[in-house]
């Protein structure tokens, strides 16, 4: 039977006493912020735990991790430290452990409905990256814009292609998102014209939250990647489809994406992912040693897009996915971020990339569903080929286990027009 | 006459009483990190200055910005507080001042020789953004890369391109540089290979040090984006060739660039550089609306690449530029990066891009001026296409002046192996 909690948990909640996922939130407008746990409808103040003492293990006793306003401290310092806190907050939320379930007054200060706080940034994000490692939305991206002779070019089969992203807009789910403003370059002879993006778009895909980091010139060993990745978050990397198109040759997207990058506001451990690891797909050619990995894994991890236009009471789903497709494992990823001695900090982001699986309705953003606008999607009768104003869009994310449901909650924005 | 310090300056001295650059420093290898301001060969202690209560203008008195381990707080607050800042140290620094000068205590406790010191990161730099804003370095690489057919992209000429570049691995002028190691594949039939870059490249640039930012989602007016730069530093955008050649496509320079990225201590303002403001190139075609500036100015900056090979005494000049060449503006890059609502940082840094004159001697990178390495460069009897390990390159930069030289220092960095 399954482990459970002195809290009532939903079967569908995305948080029971197995998930045990890390924010950081603020009781009241006026307080400051501190690391929290998701549990239930309710979230653990770990400030409360542990100024009551609670956290008595060799490793955490007497640490101040827990009373910081975000998590870089404690996810700095590593698998056996994170060990330690799970095991001491799972045996205090546990049913048959009286700490914390039969000291009323604790209970009052410490388990908070999650309604009543404002969730923030769970870390301060020093650098945040973007891959590029779903083989389908690559190949889908290179049929749109080159065409089928040569869809996937060849450097993108030997290593994991990534980007730079912005770290100042990197913003909490339930931020507007502010339609962007830029150039834009019709194919055809007419100018670039200055407007509001007309093909505004999401990209579904999660990220590694770095914890250690590695010293500038030392490299992170493959095998031991796993050990600085503290756990994942959804990630919504929002994008100006019209805005990318003119400017990213030949260095890159950068005013196309930097408006605005939406995480999840919990981070969900390894630990808690670990019974849902897959195998990942077999790589044809083989990586190069420094990419090539004892075990080679993902994790089953089911992913969904919605969206609300304006005009409904209701969302529709319009993807379904799985980080299962990833191409490239996330330990290869920050593998191959740091061979050539790049540093990683704690708190670090790294994108996935948008998480395409190998049927149309596992079509990771709008410019693969609707094919760069040539068709429309359909929401329960309204159609789009781009976001329109007022859309809400939210990604979610679930691994089924027995008789229980881990979650990453709701990672949403809505789009709002720019001021005029 | 020139105003003059009561502290003796070197005629060719950088630092006389009209630059008055701030940097961040230790006194002694365990004393905290605080504020400087190079006068001469010494450096200003600031927090004993601002302890001393010598800072009693209206804006910054009982203000604790100088007691900071960076200038992040100080340059958030804009320009009339760093005006009063300079005008109270210009006049405490001055020969007919007895305030500083006739006081032994507070001199022997404020003012240090720069020797003695540790200069650390003026700044923490929270995103650092790259441009290519400079016709002549663009039109050489499109020339190497793509032949005399279209050596400019179109758009280049219609917006200054950019990416996101590092934040974790800019690091202060003096550190070592370890050269990457990283897949390469070298044109013909075979596969990429894995190994120390065989390419590795310096880049002449500037950077923009931003001060005040902008809120997500509200872009900074073109003609207001002066208020938003505290002044100028050197930068080197060290680059790996090889890597870079190889990842780039489609989505720019990654682990070509990103082990790191060199700037000088002393971040000069645009106070200080106002004298040497000229108009800069004429653009056409014009740019669009948001891009249009009422008054469109570079700062005539001469600049210098020196390289001392291991084997040397003396380095060896190889390229000398200007910052008057570049194309886009400093004030263009800023108000085109914000246009979509991307917000900036007090601390962020945006670099112009390698600055190539058009001469082939003022070319700002070894790729330029080796032709890829197709020739060779004398470095006084010594050849070089790309760099080697021991190099140390030394980027540096002044203004004349009428009786004083307004300059930046140093940005150095040698080149070292990687670790086995
Ligand atoms: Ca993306
Ligand atoms: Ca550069
Ligand atoms: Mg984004
Ligand atoms: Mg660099
Ligand atoms: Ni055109």
């Amino acid at each position: 039977m399954a482990l459970k909690s002195f809290i009532e948990v939903d079967d569908e909640s995305h948080f029971p006493i197995q998930n045990l996922p890390y924010g950081v939130f603020k009781p009241q407008p006026s307080s400051s912020p501190r690391p929290g746990v998701a549990i239930g409808d309710f979230v653990l103040d770990l400030s409360q735990i542990s100024s009551a003492g609670l956290f008595d293990g060799p490793l955490l006793k007497n640490s101040n991790v827990f009373n910081q306003p975000n998590l870089n401290k404690f996810i700095s310092l590593g698998r056996p430290v994170w060990k330690e806190a799970r095991a001491t907050i799972q045996k205090l939320l546990s049913a048959t452990e009286p700490t914390l379930r039969d000291n009323a007054a604790l209970r009052q200060k410490s388990l908070l409905p999650v309604s009543s706080v404002e969730l923030l940034l769970p870390v301060v994000v020093g650098d945040y990256t973007d891959f590029f490692s779903s083989l389908h939305h690559t190949k889908n991206c290179g049929l749109i814009f080159r065409g089928p002779q040569n869809p996937v070019l060849e450097n993108w089969y030997h290593l994991p292609i990534a980007y730079h992203g912005r770290a100042s807009s990197v913003v909490i789910s339930g931020t507007d998102i502010i339609r962007p403003r830029g150039q834009a370059h019709p194919s055809g002879g007419s100018p670039p014209y200055f407007g509001p993006s007309l093909k505004l778009d999401f990209e579904l895909e999660m990220a590694t939250v770095v914890g250690p980091g590695n010293e500038l010139g030392k490299p992170v060993d493959i095998n031991n990647a796993e050990d600085h990745i503290f756990g994942l978050v959804l990630l919504n990397d929002w994008s100006a489809r019209d805005i990318q198109a003119w400017e990213y040759i030949p260095l890159g997207p950068f005013l196309g994406k930097n408006f605005g990058t939406t995480i999840s506001p919990w981070i969900v451990t390894l630990e808690a992912l670990e019974p849902f690891a897959c195998e990942a797909p077999k790589q044809d050619p083989p990586p190069l040693p420094y990419l090539t990995e004892k075990e080679s894994k993902n994790y089953d991890i089911s992913l969904e897009v919605h969206i609300k236009p304006a005009e409904h009471e209701n969302s529709s789903v319009v993807t379904r996915s799985s980080l299962k497709h990833l191409y490239w494992t996330l330990t290869q990823q920050l593998a191959h971020h740091t061979i050539n001695g790049c540093n990683l900090r704690p708190g670090d982001l790294l994108g996935t990339g948008t998480i395409s699986g190998p049927e149309p309705e596992a079509r990771g953003c709008l410019l693969e569903l609707t094919w760069n606008g040539q068709n429309s999607l359909s929401l329960n009768g309204l159609d789009r080929k781009f976001l329109e104003d007022g859309d809400e869009v939210t990604l979610t994310g679930y691994c089924k286990g027995n008789g229980y449901t881990i979650g990453f909650g709701n990672c949403s924005g809505k789009i709002v027009p720019p001021a005029p």
